[in-house]
């Protein structure tokens, strides 16, 4: 079973984490924090740490902490802090170049000897067009053809330098091969790169790449170009469903279906019994209060917050949803929340409380969240997860000491790293000595 | 005085230091190496460490190491090896978005805690517009304009949070103060960014702002942007000039002339004796050969290779360089290396010697080297150095063992860090506490 955590800004993916946590809030803009959690996760032997990037903070002002440190720079730091614990950072392919992202998680694949990964995106927040010039947020189609191109991109440029093209040759003067390193000469309707990238391939010959979306045309894209898929399931049925259809989809692109792992989100807060679990949900939604959460729900769901404060103690109102064509926000996060609120038909109030900010969520103890896991896992809804940490660092630090024992227990997590890179410790085949092709 | 070391991808800006030096090629790619050097740069004092960046490797093709990692991400992993080093890295205007841009140095800035700076350039290198699908490469005036209007956008990210706008009262649920983080709305020619950065003002409030061109325009822009210039000079007088012109151009911009500091590269092969110095320039002039030093002073000052090579014994061809309104590398690099040669009336093979890759070369004891640092710092022709060091990790080393001893024992050099931050060692005011002012 992969397991690998995700460090929402630092401080915890649930809104109240920043108000009920010890610590002060600066903690989101200090290294000490980032190099703890780093050390903990590798301590813990989890296959990888994996930042959110929010590039603005536009969508919620500065009511609570929103804006993330730039992942890729965040990362590298966590690099030599540790040595073996996979860095996975999201980059959005709305409004980065692909030679200069290449080349980034490239650098980032070095320092860390292999370790880096990438989670695609296509950016969501229709803010973030304003911080670079565009005067109008690509609708969906457009994103996805952009995205699609743009990782094609990538893959040429990180394949532009073979796995023997450094030769290194100090007395015939021979740096490199000029025959294993090849110009890509892309031209396309989004980019024209001409590579090739300036330095040496790295370890990975291709950092890991993750793909978070769960629309058709995000499914589509992950089927040909995703090591590993980041998804939201509530229910077991839709993990088993999305799985499947994952695998079936590499499969029909020419991948072995083993060669796509499937990570589904999952909320988890720990308690060493029972009650304290609780206790530290009730702490969080406390500090928080029902508010903000109810917006964050809105956004999700495309409903409007009015609706949802008017009557919370009512069954959700499906019929106030935004149609699923003028919704600009996940698909995949949507359909999940909109699912869950159906088949258990819960209100409001029961919602904001369930739908873990977007995830399933499971409170309890190490063995509760460990049965949840075991029986999607078994089940074929999960090759792993991406376990979203509540409140950071004590929520990591529970993973740690209480959960992580718990998996190893039951046989179900390793004992310890045991590959040199993040893709070998995933379960995927290397990639190469692959020979770069000329274009 | 001030004295940064730049770090040429990790192996030296001596063409020949990949032969000469010795380790493996791949280390150029290694963290270990950048650790190591980062590591021995805060032993020895030195105010930071300077990382070039050369996106592309065009120019030389695979001849030699010439395209470098992500600067920003390397020194976001010397960051966690270090305390109190500074660390500057390049990246350019032309093919950057500012928003991005101040966003991932902010970062650097908080995960280092203060000690971060950019060295802004408008990139000169015509192969790079290739990698970013612009058909032409944009022309000196044009990059200057996107160039200074960047810097404007770059500045009013970083005060687009005040200091004291990061509020964090749990109780109160007031993470933000919004009457203290302003949108900057700027609208200009080349960029239209709403703001503000997504995450609380960094350390400095602004990183260190280095600036490298020496022209006209590159001239005017570092007098009302630029912390710290970096520039060739050759000649004493050409140095003294030059400071004397920034200086006085920093107070035309309503600036007290010691807020600028001027840095010029200087080349250095160091030794215990003399003998040892021009041992080690021999070793690394044999390992290169002529013909690529050739190559480089073909580039550099606007001049066919071919004629160089066919009479690299007679004096150098002023009469044939191309017209400076028609050179599109850097001005300043070579209107220093022509003066050079003209002054001294040195044979092109002579210059090929002497040019230090482009900064004056100084080789010897470290006596010899403090005397020339010294005469020209007492003269008025440079607040400190920005030392090019010749082959790492061991040009380095012999800074730190040899050099700084010998600056510190004649009183040029500090014993010892004194400030928290990388603006407080360079002698630079604080910037702020600034509150952000509404556009």
């Amino acid at each position: 079973m992969i397991v690998t955590a995700a460090l929402m800004h630092g401080l915890g993916i649930h809104l109240g984490a920043w108000m009920a946590r010890d610590g002060d809030v600066t903690d989101y803009v200090s290294p000490e924090l980032y190099l703890d959690l780093a050390r903990t996760a590798e301590r813990g032997k989890l296959h990888a740490v994996f930042l959110a990037e929010q590039i603005t903070n536009q969508e919620n002002g500065v009511d609570r902490p929103c804006g993330t440190l730039d992942a890729i720079t965040v990362l590298a730091t966590m690099a030599a802090a540790t040595e073996r614990v996979g860095l996975i950072g999201t980059a959005s392919t709305t409004y980065n170049e692909p030679y200069e992202l290449a080349r980034r998680f490239a650098t980032l694949d070095h320092l860390s000897a292999g370790r880096a990964g990438w989670n695609s995106i296509a950016t969501q927040n229709p803010h973030t067009a304003e911080q670079f010039g565009s005067t109008r947020h690509p609708d969906h189609g457009d994103r996805y053809g952009r995205a699609e191109e743009f990782l094609e991109v990538v893959e040429k440029l990180w394949d532009s330098w073979a796995a023997d093209a450094l030769v290194g040759d100090k007395v015939a003067r021979i740096f490199g091969d000029p025959t294993k390193v090849h110009e890509i000469n892309h031209v396309g309707e989004n980019f024209s790169v001409r590579g090739p990238l300036p330095f040496a391939r790295c370890p990975q010959g291709r950092p890991v790449i993750f793909q978070a979306g769960s629309s058709e045309l995000g499914r589509a894209q992950a089927a040909t170009h995703a090591d590993a898929v980041f998804t939201a399931a509530h229910l077991l049925e839709d993990a088993i469903a999305f799985r499947d259809d994952m695998r079936t989809r590499a499969e029909r692109a020419g991948r072995p279906a083993d060669q796509i792992k499937i990570l589904p989100g999952l909320s988890i807060i720990l308690g060493d019994t029972e009650e304290n679990a609780w206790a530290r949900k009730r702490s969080l939604e406390e500090a928080l209060g029902l508010g903000p959460n109810l917006a964050k729900l809105a956004r999700r769901v495309g409903v409007s917050l009015e609706v949802l404060q008017a009557n919370p103690d009512r069954p959700f109102p499906i019929d106030q949803l935004v149609p699923e064509s003028e919704f600009s926000g996940s698909i995949g996060f949507r359909r999940s929340i909109v699912n869950l609120a159906v088949t258990e038909r819960l209100t409001t109030r029961e919602l904001s409380m369930r739908y873990g900010g977007g995830h399933q969520e499971v409170i309890g103890t190490p063995e509760q969240v460990a049965d949840t896991m075991q029986r999607q896992f078994e089940a074929g809804g999960a090759d792993g997860f991406t376990l979203m940490i509540d409140m950071l660092p004590s929520g990591l630090h529970d993973v740690v000491d209480l959960l992580v024992p718990e998996l190893q227990r039951r046989g179900l997590f390793h004992e310890d790293y045991q590959h040199d890179t993040l893709r070998g410790e995933l379960g995927l085949d290397p990639v190469g000595p692959r020979t770069a092709v000329p274009a």
